[in-house]
Formats: structure tokens, C-alpha cells, sequence
């Protein structure tokens, strides 16, 4: 059974500003929810239809299948939605390479993006402020559990790339030096951009160098890669260099 | 004003039944009908708002945004909705690499896959039977027009590879050789697997190279790439190789 006042809640929890009011979250399904159970992030309650989350205990609510229809932001509701506390802010050591995003707008390429840095071992992933919140109920579902491996973080991100000391800055464009024929620094900043318009003025002004993904095709025609696929091959691409130089 | 037996067949086309029986497809939204109108592929009809397609001309038919809402298969209806005839079959040639993909069943994820051909230069995909249609409607809205330009065959996939005569059947796998380490040939086919279960026992004995991608987060309990971003990885990877060959 699931009260007036928890319904309220989940379905206030779409929203940023009730996120961050609450400082809750919410994750649907059984893979992403077992992820999360089996992480440092702290449980609030969780609402299924009987599935089993041995690790949910004393915070799980049994409800019917209409109540979950209800309460789910999916089309095709799962087995089960739960409530998790959002995590305090990590400290930041810059170290490696860090991600850097100004503007991602789409929940799945955020999500995506999350999933990449975790599988290739980017630490920190650092998001401008208009870039789409990472608990934002899509995007933890993109991130696969992911999210609660990566730090990340909302800057100013003009502001606190321009306060950065002694790190090269690289941005992703359509045009520079050929990600294949630059060598990738072992400390640095990569931006990538906007999925409409890319990476902003004023922030490649401060870019020291452009990296570009080249393009094999014979049309000119086509389109520039999706931001989440562009980010697979240039951290794909700083990884295998790493692994050739050991 | 769009006719009864006109909405009967834009609705019909949601399903893949009847676009085989007409041969003809849907497309949403001004850049990809613009992407497709500019190519090879012939217009059925289109139908608008009021949004100016010139290249569409006498087969253009204006409706209101109420009558978009009722025939559009997206949340929120752009400004047209096209219908297009499914190309002739092209004759196979296999050249250089081939893509083949063992049961992919996400529409974005194909989508996502041809515009990656498209832009790596690869020239054929080869999909199993029980891949997702290349013409169901969020598959062509997702490869951003590439479905022009890349040639897309279905095929029983396990006869098609057994047929093939000396060309090496590499496959992508989580475990393996690392792609980093290993020579792609210049002609030969790459299979990506299912979402969730990989390639399929049959067509991995067909398989003579295994390739993986190296994890490099800390942490081993990420989940494999989306075979997506790992499709973008592998073509990435193979188009280094012959770039810096060069």
C-alpha cells in the first residue's frame, strides 16, 4: 500500500527543484535499483509488486501492480521503485583525465556518458549548470548503476576551467588536430559540447587545443556523431594510448 | 485535411507487416524528411502543417496541427510527417569491413549503429533476421538520414557467414583480445551481439577472432559498453589503424 503523501513524493521527484529540496532521487527496475542497493548510497524506501530486494529490508512498501502503474514514470512499469538519499558532494582532486561537459541537454546522453567514464576510469565528471541533472530519473537509468561510481560535479564551467592551474584544457569540435594523431596529456580537462551547437564561446576561448574525430564516409552529408558515441571514441582513444605506452 | 484512408495507412506503417506489404516507410520531423528528400529514396506524400518542403512539391498535403497529433507516432509532433518508398535491394558486394549485427532489438541502437557506418566509411551492414527493421519509424529518425547512404541487408546470418569464402568472421565479445592490440584485415566482417545476451552459440563458431574492449575503471562490477558506444569504439578503432597506416 502506498500513501497519498508517497505518492506526492515519487511523483514530485521528477522535478529538479523537489530533488533538491528532498535531496532524494528515484530508480525504477530491478537492474538499476539491485545497483544502486549494492552501493554506498543510502536507501529511503522501496515500493514493489513482490519482487525480492533482500538488501531494502525494513524500508520496502508491497503494492499492487495499479499503485506501481501509478506512481512509475515508465510507460512499462517494472517491478519495483525506490527512493535513494542523493549522496553529499565528493571532494574534487583533479587527477587523470577529467571529463568536462558544457550543455548536455538529453537524459541518455548524460547517462551514456556516466557509463563511459566509469568503464574506461575517468574519476571525475564535471557538468556545467545547464547541463541536465544527473539524478534525473532517465539519466540514472542510462548510467546503469554507474552513477554511483563516478563523481560528478555542477560548476560555473567558464569559472572554474579559467581558474584551473597548469592543466591543458582540450575540446571536442568538427575541425582541429585529428584525435588519432594527438598524443593525449595523462592530466587534463576534455570538453565536449551541446548536442545542437556544441562547446560555447566563451568557454573555447579558453580551449589550448581542438581534437576532432575525422570522418571516413564519401557524403559530406553526414550528420556529426551523437555526443554520447563521440565520447566513446575520444576516451576510448586516450585509453589505448595509455595502454600501448605501458 | 488528410483523408480516412490516408490516416489508415500512416498508422498501419508503425508496424512492419504492413510496411513490407506496401514498401513504403514513415518519416517525422523537418531535418530527417529533408535528409531523405535530398537522396536517392522517392517520396510517397507529405504532410505538413504549413512548413515549406519544395523539394516535395505536388505531393505535399496541408493539414492542421490536430490532424499531425493524430497521425504522428511522437509525443510531440514536429511539423510534418513523410511518406517514403523502401529502396530496391542493392546487389551485396563485400568490401573492405563489414558490419553484421546478431539480433539488435533497440531501434535507437540501430539508428545509432548506421550513422556510424555512415561516418566510418563503412560501406555494408549485415543484420540477422531478428534484428529490429531498419524502417520502423524511431530506427530512421535516429540514423539523422545515414539510411540513405548506408546499404542495409537482412539476412539468415548463420548461412550468410558460413557461405563466406576467405574472408575472416571477427566478433566482439567480453573476452577476448583487446582491440587495442589487435590488426584489423582490411576486408572482413565484424558482428556485434544482442543487448543483452551477445552473440548467439551458433554464429560464435563461425567466429575466428574475438575482440573485447579493456575495462578500465576500477571498479568491476560495470556493466558492459551499450553495443552502440562499442560499435563506435571497434569502427573508431579499425579506421585508426588504416588513418595512421597511411
Amino acid at each position: 500500500m502506498v500513501s497519498k503523501s508517497q505518492i506526492k513524493l515519487i511523483t514530485s521527484l521528477e522535478q529538479k527543484k523537489h530533488r533538491t529540496k528532498s535531496g532524494l532521487f528515484l530508480v525504477e527496475g530491478k537492474k538499476g535499483i539491485n545497483e544502486i542497493l549494492n552501493s554506498h548510497f543510502q536507501l529511503h524506501s522501496l515500493f514493489t509488486t513482490g519482487a525480492e530486494y533482500p538488501a531494502a529490508k525494513d524500508k520496502t512498501y508491497i503494492i499492487s501492480p495499479a499503485e506501481l502503474k501509478k506512481i512509475s514514470l515508465l510507460k512499462t512499469p517494472q517491478d519495483a521503485i525506490a527512493i535513494f538519499q542523493i549522496p553529499k558532494q565528493d571532494d574534487l582532486h583533479l587527477e587523470g583525465l577529467t571529463l568536462a561537459l558544457d550543455g548536455i541537454r538529453d537524459p541518455g546522453n548524460l547517462g551514456t556518458i556516466i557509463r563511459l567514464c566509469d568503464w574506461f576510469g575517468i574519476e571525475n565528471l564535471i557538468c556545467s549548470g545547464d547541463t541536465v541533472d544527473c539524478y534525473n530519473p532517465k539519466v540514472v537509468q542510462a548510467t546503469m548503476g554507474s552513477i554511483t561510481r563516478v563523481k560528478i560535479f555542477y560548476e560555473a564551467l567558464e569559472t572554474f576551467l579559467a581558474d584551473l592551474d597548469n592543466m591543458p584544457i582540450l575540446g571536442t569540435f568538427l575541425e582541429g588536430d585529428s584525435v588519432y594523431s594527438t598524443k593525449f596529456p595523462d592530466n587534463g580537462i576534455l570538453i565536449l559540447g551541446n548536442e545542437a551547437n556544441g562547446i560555447s564561446g566563451n568557454i573555447e576561448k579558453l580551449v589550448v587545443q581542438k581534437l576532432y574525430i575525422p570522418q571516413f564516409g564519401t557524403s559530406s552529408k553526414t550528420e556529426s556523431l551523437n555526443v554520447a558515441t563521440a565520447t566513446a571514441i575520444f576516451l576510448s582513444e586516450f585509453r589505448r594510448q595509455k595502454f600501448i605506452e605501458k
